[in-house]
């Protein structure tokens, strides 16, 4: 039943990358707590890096 | 002045269907915590199926 | 497979009616969006008034 | 170390006005609780007009 | 009709300086994007040093 | 940089358990995605169990 939320910036993460971390992140849940991973949710959102900060910054900015 | 965010994957719900649902999850706040809906927000994100696991597999995968 | 967020002041909402919510918002998203109730995950979360702001200011100073 | 999400409506904000937003936000938690800039996450979400209510309705259907 | 959620470790920030950052965020969606200080929603959430973790490490053990 | 919000019904897990969590998060964004770990947040919100739902029903009602 555990819902994860993972936000990283859109840097063009494959398929492939983004099932990888769903799967990582439901098994690290069933491992350290017993989790059931049918019920087990993950939701990845993708930021444009206009739209993200670190520093006071936009990575955007910081990439210039 | 409550909250509401609704996560689902983006699977072509229509403008009306969004209106109900914002429609909705308002006036059940109304109905069961007697709030305010003037300030009631309701924020919908629709996520791609790529971006949503669930049982550790991506919603795209499980479709197939 | 949707997740629901509701965010409301903690205000001493009671288990019913807190369950009347986890079931209003289920059903709203089987009857606009034909999803399935299993899969579906409303949480709740309960904000002190302290940390809750509307219009600039706490809850708690605007009650005051 | 903080993290904030800022959501708003999709409504052309430019990526100047997006930096200032994060400048402004991570400026503000070194202010109040002198937290560490370099580690001060800040993420908009920008929401189509479809997807965000109050009053229980779209953003879309109270602009017509 | 923004909604901002600041995510910060419980530390014993005051009811004062909670204040503050909601005036000051507040205030800064008023300034760069002339939003409605009304209907702005800020919600401050306070997380045990033992649930947030940064480095790969909890909070709670950096600061051992 | 990236953010990772775990959610999961509080249910006693314990601080070690909540730094497996956090190390396993920040591990699998280094891994599958080449992310910087000193800069990946991990926050972990644990639900009363009245507060979370599935399948219409609070957890605490599943369970009795």
């Amino acid at each position: 039943m555990p819902f994860v939320n993972i936000k990283i910036t859109k840097d063009g993460a494959t398929a492939e990358q983004k099932a990888a971390l769903i799967k990582g992140a439901t098994d690290l849940l069933v491992k350290v707590l017993n989790k059931n991973p049918a019920t087990t949710v993950v939701v990845i959102d993708e930021i444009d890096t206009d739209n993200w900060g670190i520093g006071g910054e936009t990575v955007s900015n910081r990439r210039k």
